[in-house]
């Protein structure tokens, strides 16, 4: 009671504050003058020795999901919660997750070499040496393979490497590929290399990338030494992501499960992550072309890219068990809009020790938990029910949050209002993501978070970084002028994806970084003793981040109205619009000067004679798409978001109706949902944002008709956008409906 | 006389075709019709092996200036021009040459370690064990010294890299530095260096430029092995070039010369260029800053800027004598008009074996006047006289070029039409730099040769590259329709640079290269072994090199009107014009925007905040400048190339008025030079090209505005380009004399 007084002290110098400024968007003037000292006292709880402690808890031991340090970690965290008064408990999916039963790389010829494919202790970091309860260096989601073949260099492993070797009359059918890690998500390599026939797959960490090329190595710095290797799934997580047994629905016990060999998302060849220190005997013995430029990594000798007289080994089993994920879900309900949720979500499982990924994150959250839940004590009262989520199983295909969501579908379309994830946190720069309704909105919660090291605005700290990087004098000029960011669209790789493109949940991705670079990630250093030296020393930014969450948390739990601002999203995809309609025209117009310029034989003539590179094959053209109907749609949605925009903002509404209207606008983006889904990849249902099939994390905006694109499939990409176009008139009427509803 | 019926044959024939195709430029019909069936038998008459053989010859052994080995080969030049008909002779100077006496390069700190500075003989490559006549790896014209100092990585050591040094806070007063091979002009590193206090320069070869990053090293491959260094002259040449202690007259053996230390083009601080074997223990153990990305080379370890512990001696001492440079002019006396002269002309003198540079080129050279002389012999008469000259000490500083040109100067002024430079020569595509004024008269000579590989035009193959080079689908586009290329402006590094840019005499420089990289360059490696495997196996280019050269001199030598096309060098400049006006709007914006970003202390927020980077110090603004009469003077000029173009497209002129107006055509660029040369390097006269002050060997267009503009000295910005308005009206008036004269 005393601690409710001293915030209604401070509720008064606060209303004096707000005379001057304007209110919190979506808040009332008075409303807003107590959301802004309840803020203020909230910043003033956050310990950051809290959030090291935590951190140092739950990195203390490896903590994979179905492993006892991961159990410890879920019992830690419920217990947590349970202790800072929520309403908290475990609940239980069982899901696929595979382990290593046996790992061999070797060269056979032209001279022997086993791959020692292990990350030695280092009595700097003290706990590196828990060998015994640490993963090894594996792929999750590899298949069980023992192939032996000539090894093929292919750059980065993407399409375009593959074309670029069809061009040099190398095909990698019944090889085995070594791709650098890098450019694209880890899975999309196995991926392309299977589709081109290889037979086996290696990836590893060039120096170039994350290792002495970038910097000092740890533990002198915090760059990959040689031994470093990361580990990750290669799961087709642009498939669908969660347990591959339980597409759409959720793995409890007693699941229907799919046969493993069923599951459109596993791969048919072995996979296996390994060190430079593995990879250079392998790499310096090719023959064959020298890589193109841009293939050349940072190991001391000439990159070829075979094939030739070296042929590797390749043997990886695994145990294909059942495990349990531990999600901890903790709750706080809401005083005056119980179903209705604002949800804050981080997992707790690591590859190893996992103190950047992801607990850095984790602490922070728990950190703005425990202040959330302190501030509950002492009086305030959230008006809608807060819900923060620690999920296990992140780290192999984002097991718990997927079957979490999938089996509270239902609830989570009818009650979540917006679902705010991290996933680590580093120092530096702000990093935000999400719905672009709400894009204005989080702007504004930057703007009232102060950086660390600066003192200002984490978001005047963004812009300023934009305008140092800047390419161009014209691009500086107009981000000097600039008072807010854009926020990124939402890719995958972490537990968001399935609330926004499964269900259409307004979501966002928050946290720090920049000035943090290393090779630690998804390695026995990604540790205490990593973090706490070149992360996040001091864990100031952890704080700031519980800043930012704990503050778009409440405002979203408390406002009066919800800040949602259709003319914002209305503005970002017509310029994703606008991008698809000159990708299809730029790609018409490169099409035609490139056949003429092969059909010429420029090519032929001009090329280097000492390479014995081929002219790329004839495109086929490209036919003018019809955009129109998307085109018209996007008017519709114009007018209809000022339409809205003219009700929310007249200030005629009445508490009932706020209440009415809220629900309307926290389920919009569901309507931007497509029946179907993307093609080929149904379980994606958003029309604006998908992880890219061929890129994997990366975002694809407009998935549909951009993919198709891409793909020179233009019969799909007609109907996508016709799809689209469908997608968004009706999207506008039901924004219309909202606004004459309220009339 | 059989031969000459032979071509009398063959010019029925050509006269047949030639009804069909435009005469060649500066040729009536039946001239040109003759002059295309002379440059058939000439191509029939070049021979590879020769090319082979005369290269075998004079690569045999090292052949500096100052050598026997130099002697025997001018001996050897001068007794084959004899063999040929040609009325040759050497012409000796006493040029100062500096050889080292004494090379010491050691880390005394914080490990010890002495520098090799020697290649090793390779058994792959037979004259590689001539040690004794070797010149060891230096720098020609680095101060004696004897400095220890803390070493400081500079990046390439050029202006940019220090401003990145200052804001690191990193000062290079009283250190040593070392610098990487590249980007700029050797000799400028050490000038740079020096300006800002270092007392010592180191510069070595990092494999990512040419070596293992590259390519295959020597001997398996072309690129740099791990002992490879690169020799050359660190004179400050963008000053003058020749014998330093003779600026602006010849060094004959009674000629009045400086003292050594009153030359300003002379360095005081000692230089040593160095192999990445040695240079790899001194970059590792330096500390300090990570090297921005920019900076780092390939060596396997993270590259650090230093100061720290470490600490370097270097000591040098060399012999400073006059040598003889033994220049072979070779001279065939033309027929109708002894008096113009055109002239062919490539350096005879190596660092050590120069096989690929300068002999290449030279051995084309010999072919092509072999050639010459068998037509001349079989009844050709060349209508003006044609000399051959191969130059003496080139590589130290254009010494035998600059000197004769000096001693010759009226002569030359009076009688030079063109001056056509090869400096080695390779595999792959045309390189052609040149007077703009003659572009389309080289344009149609590159249309008349094949390329060996293809078959089709060196133009067409070159504009097939550009092709297939061009970054966007707009500039593909254009140059899928263009018919011809522009040639590139002269800066230096080879002897044309006295004809063109002291003298004001139209000036070419020809070869071909692109399929031929590699790290031989000013090594021992440069060598017979490594030019027939990669340079240019089966001397097919040295024999496309004659063709090419040799059809520029025989035209030109013919011509009934000389090609110039004055309308081509008013487009040209007119471009350069355009961009220096719009480098100082350009430089105007940017200062005001650079500005405002550090008023606002957008680098101290923006920043990262781990590195130690001070925001760049605020600029200077940038005053309009007039350009008023530099654009009048452009229109006066274009109205007098048309008035011209008139006059010598209008079919009218005499014999006798065509000969006074050649004579005013080739003197024409002459006009172009300034009384006063460029500021502070009065040496370089010429308005439109000169080397650049800060970049050596890369050319600078309009050098007087633009460097100013550069060096942010805004009133001799306008001062220069008045200056530059005043030559080029002058031009225009010249021109319209010649016009109206003819009338």
């Amino acid at each position: 009671m005393r601690k409710w007084i001293a915030i209604a002290g401070l509720l008064g110098m606060a209303g004096q504050l707000s005379a001057q400024t304007k209110p919190l968007m979506g808040f009332t003037e008075s409303a807003s003058a107590k959301q802004t000292a309840i803020e203020k006292q909230f910043d003033g709880m956050l310990k950051a020795s809290n959030v090291d402690e935590y951190l140092k808890t739950m990195s203390a031991r490896p903590h994979h999901i179905g492993s006892p340090g991961g159990k410890a970690v879920a019992d830690y965290i419920l217990n947590q919660f349970k202790s800072w008064g929520y309403d908290a408990s475990i609940e239980t999916f069982m899901v696929l997750f595979p382990t290593p039963k046996e790992r061999v790389l070797e060269m056979t010829d032209p001279v022997k070499y086993k791959a020692i494919l292990a990350e030695p202790a280092l009595k700097e970091d003290p706990t590196s040496n828990q060998q015994s309860e640490q993963l090894p260096i594996y792929n999750a989601w590899s298949a069980d393979g023992d192939v032996t073949g000539e090894l093929v260099f292919v750059n980065y492993g993407v399409p375009a490497d593959y074309e670029q070797l069809e061009r040099l009359g190398i095909d990698v059918k019944g090889k085995i590929v070594i791709a650098k890690y890098g450019r694209s998500w880890r899975g999309i390599k196995p991926k392309v290399a299977q589709e081109h026939g290889a037979i086996g797959c290696i990836i590893y960490s060039d120096p170039k990338d994350d290792g002495y090329y970038q910097g000092d190595v740890y533990p002198k710095g915090a760059f990959k030494n040689e031994w470093g290797a990361q580990r990750g799934s290669v799961m087709d997580m642009p498939i669908y992501p969660g347990d591959p047994l339980t597409p759409n629905i959720g793995a409890t016990a007693d699941a229907k499960r799919l046969d493993r060999l069923e599951a459109t998302n596993l791969l048919k060849i072995p996979v296996l992550p390994i060190s430079y220190h593995d990879a250079q005997p392998l790499l310096k013995s090719l023959e064959g072309p020298v890589a193109p430029e841009a293939w050349r990594g940072a190991l001391p000798f000439t990159y070829h890219i075979g094939p030739g007289k070296t042929k590797v080994h390749l043997k990886l089993s695994f145990s294909w068990d059942l495990k349990p994920a531990y999600d901890v879900i903790a709750k706080i309900k809401g005083a005056e809009l119980p179903d209705e949720w604002v949800m804050r979500g981080n997992h707790h499982d690591g590859w190893v020790n996992g103190a950047g990924d992801p607990l850095s994150g984790l602490a922070a959250m728990m950190e703005e938990a425990r202040a959330v839940g302190e501030l509950v004590k002492s009086g305030w009262k959230p008006r809608r029910t807060i819900v923060y989520a620690a999920w296990d199983g992140e780290e192999p295909g984002l097991l718990g949050s997927t079957e979490w969501v999938e089996q509270h579908a239902k609830e989570l379309q009818e009650k979540l209002v917006v679902y705010i994830n991290s996933d680590g946190n580093g120092r530096g720069y702000l990093g935000a993501e999400g719905s672009h309704a709400l894009e204005p909105f989080m702007n504004e919660v930057a703007a009232d978070v102060k950086d660390p090291q600066t003192g200002i605005s984490v978001l005047d700290r963004k812009i300023d970084r934009q305008i140092l990087d800047a390419a161009s004098t014209s691009a500086k000029k107009e981000l000097l002028n600039k008072k807010t960011i854009n926020i990124g669209a939402l890719g995958s790789g972490s537990d968001y994806s399935p609330f926004i493109q499964h269900l259409g949940i307004p979501s966002f991705n928050l946290g720090f970084g920049g000035e943090d670079p290393g090779g630690e990630y998804h390695s026995i250093y990604d540790s205490y003793h990593d973090y706490a030296v070149f992360k996040d020393p001091g864990f100031r930014y952890g704080v700031t981040l519980a800043q930012l969450a704990g503050r778009t948390t409440m405002r979203m739990a408390d406002a009066n109205l919800l800040p949602f601002d259709f003319k914002a999203l209305y503005k970002t995809i017509n310029g994703y619009a606008g991008e698809v309609v000159a990708l299809a025209a730029d790609m018409r117009e490169a099409t035609l000067v490139e056949n003429q310029i092969i059909k010429e034989k420029r090519y032929a003539y001009g090329a280097d004679q000492t390479k014995n590179e081929a002219a790329p094959a004839i495109k086929d053209e490209v036919p003018y798409l019809n955009f129109a109907a998307l085109q018209n749609a996007m008017s519709e949605f114009e007018k209809a978001t000022k339409h809205l925009g003219e009700l929310l903002s007249s200030g005629k509404l009445s508490d009932a109706q706020k209440n009415d209207v809220n629900k309307k606008l926290y389920q919009a983006e569901q309507q931007l949902l497509t029946e179907k889904g993307l093609p080929r990849r149904g379980w994606y249902r958003h029309s604006i944002y998908a992880p890219g099939f061929y890129t994997g994390y990366g975002v694809k905006t407009l998935p549909g008709i951009r993919e198709a694109l891409e793909q020179r499939n233009w019969k799909e990409a007609q109907e996508q956008a016709d799809v689209d176009a469908g997608v968004i008139k009706n999207f506008a009427g039901y924004l219309e409906g909202i606004a004459s509803g309220g009339r």
